[in-house]
């Protein structure tokens, strides 16, 4: 079963936003067996929608379609799907009510235009949608199905996930997908590729091989697609496990796990702490911590020290050594580390201090200079690392680099 | 002139990786005056790609593709492109150098398949990869012109806007497309839209309106393509000055600016101080303001006061009021925003504490609770929100909404 994901908007294809639907919708169709072959994103344009639509139709079976249903003039994927499908728009009642009750929620009138919205094409199964005012629809044509969602990430999400998922599932007999992702740390990607060549060699037709290259990992994943899914996985395990005699030390953990989830899980299963003291990544470590549930278990206090009072006033480092070393040194990310595991009594604490650029480098610490300090139980040391040029970069890249360190300290101990 | 982005990678279709390289690429487009008329995001799949490149030249003048550039054997997009253009690989001397240096520098050895990186099609121009070991593809057929590119994306960036814009300018006479966004704030949606109807319907032929809401905020952008950039952009304002005389209240600012980029215009410009303390949120504001160049201007302290004991250490918040009345209260908030200014030695502090779920809600606070505490040069006070259900999304509404009271205060005082 293979499907078409199309997301509409002007304001994807002039980079004004970020496609995050489609991402998630791929996801979502692939626990279910659903294999994405296409995702494309077009104009709010009545010929580019009906062309891109008759494509899709020819080439999968599903199509799902995000974005245009708002009530305004820009918006026109309803009109557009109404005219393919041939139907009319009717008033439908229960989304009346839903919006009107919705608006009054708000303080809001129900006008003209939200009655338009309540308007949908009188073939369509209608998606009533908890969580805004855009009905979704379900279509379908022969043995396919064209399903039109509302572009608002949370509204779609919601659709997916209460309607259009269980209705699918009910609708088609689906096979399994299998994904399985091996990280590994510390071998570049032509090393280990030649590394692994002969078991790669040896795989079974059924396993693609796809190496996800970032900075200091290199992501395996192997793929099968419309298989019987629990068979699959144990070929997939045994895959692995003979992998991971090749290549042990590099092995770092399974799954899409990031190496912020490795650590969250080893510190929530040992139940120890941490807190973090950040300059140049500003809060952006702890927000990678605290976007994960269960994060109040360990996480202490993270400070975002940007100036010196800061990292003098709240962390206790020592001005004279701020003065002499500099902000962005050996010392001072020790003394952060130190400060921050003080401060939130916790037995790990991660310091950054560094050049984010794009001003305040010298030829000495040029820009994407990072000292990133870490403490533990028994003792504290710090790392430099050249970062990049590129102040959002320098920001990622330390990001990563000091919670690699930390779980390095981790795996030790 | 109109173009295609093509993005390929299995990663993007499971939806194991965002595909934020379309983004960046269109941006880049859209300033040089190029139109995306579509973007695409295929497999590793030669058919495919081939399909694909055959509809883009059919349908556009530039094509752009991503992906499958990689040492390993998932990634076939070069020898599907030596193919489409009939042309063989050769061996490129100065990439094989460039490999060869990058190599050394992080002490790998060139192996074969680093070898296999230097070969590139006869027909092509190479575009050099300063920053990775795989070089981007420039192809001409008739009047078109198709860029291959690696998918990784600084790499990617880097090629973009160091060779393939500037080759762009070169080779097209182009014109300008021209993009304004207003930014309304505090009337919903479809009010807007009825308010500003005369106006909408009176807007020149060449400019198309779009509305784009998001949570307390709708901006509105006018666009014109290809057309002669400065006399446009003058029309642009002039209707711009004319609606911001019908909505002026809820006028909040122009551009793609954020919130927080105007806030942090804004204190830079008067010289002003923010600190912060975070509960729910996590790092995630100062994470907003640290991601923007300059913000070490203002930025005096950040604080993420995940426990009940840094809250009282670090931020001076009374324990007796967190268990009296809750760490999730109006008094810990104005504590902490108090706190945080007053650590920060700051003019302005912003503070969060709720309960970002799934757990830790109750019937009188259920998941989703947010208190937002502002400290200002004169005065301290504490808004209750409700943020929702999903733990990623009461964080990000939380912050969005955090940053929000902030300007308000700024445009007021």
């Amino acid at each position: 079963m293979k499907s078409t994901i199309i997301t509409i908007g002007d304001e994807i294809l002039i980079g004004q936003i970020l496609d995050t639907n489609s991402r998630y919708i791929s996801q979502a169709l692939n626990r279910i067996g659903i294999v994405v072959a296409e995702r494309t994103s077009i104009g709010d344009n009545a010929t580019q929608i009906t062309e891109t639509l008759d494509r899709a139709l020819a080439a999968t079976d599903v199509v799902i379609i995000t974005g245009g249903l708002g009530p305004t003039k820009d918006d026109i994927t309803k009109h557009t799907l109404a005219k393919y499908f041939h139907s009319e728009l009717v008033y439908n009642e229960k989304v009346g009510e839903d919006v009107k009750s919705l608006l009054a929620l708000r303080g809001i009138a129900f006008n003209e235009l939200n009655r338009g919205q309540a308007m949908v094409p009188r073939c369509c199964t209608v998606l009533y949608n908890n969580h805004g005012t855009a009905p979704g629809m379900w279509f379908e044509q022969g043995n396919k199905v064209v399903v039109s969602l509302p572009g608002v990430p949370f509204e779609m999400e919601h659709l997916i996930s209460d309607s259009v998922i269980p209705m699918l599932r009910e609708r088609f007999d689906l096979k399994s997908i299998v994904h399985k992702t091996m990280i590994t740390s510390g071998i570049a990607e032509s090393i280990l590729a030649e590394r692994i060549a002969d078991w790669e060699d040896n795989l079974p037709d059924m396993l693609h091989l796809a190496y996800l290259p970032a900075p200091n990992i290199v992501r395996l994943r192997l793929s099968a697609y419309e298989v019987d899914g629990q068979s699959v996985e144990k070929i997939i395990d045994g895959q692995f496990e003979a992998l991971r005699k090749i290549i042990h030390e590099a092995f770092v953990g399974f799954e899409n796990a990031s190496v912020e989830e490795i650590v969250h899980q080893l510190l929530i299963e040992r139940g120890e702490s941490l807190s973090i003291a950040e300059s140049c990544t500003g809060g952006n470590i702890a927000a990678k911590f605290t976007a994960m549930a269960g994060a109040s278990a360990y996480l202490h206090a993270g400070v975002v020290s940007y100036s010196n009072e800061s990292k003098r006033d709240i962390l206790g480092v020592n001005m004279d050594d701020i003065v002499r070393y500099g902000a962005v040194s050996e010392q001072v990310a020790l003394q952060m580390a130190e400060g921050a595991k003080r401060v939130g009594a916790s037995h790990y604490a991660i310091s950054t201090t560094g050049i984010a650029g794009p001003t305040g480098g010298s030829a000495e610490k040029p820009v994407g200079t990072v000292w990133i300090g870490i403490a533990t139980p028994t003792r504290t040391f710090a790392v430099l690392k050249n970062c990049g040029t590129d102040r959002g970069q320098i920001i990622q890249r330390a990001t990563a680099y000091a919670i690699k360190l930390l779980l390095n300290e981790l795996q030790c101990e």
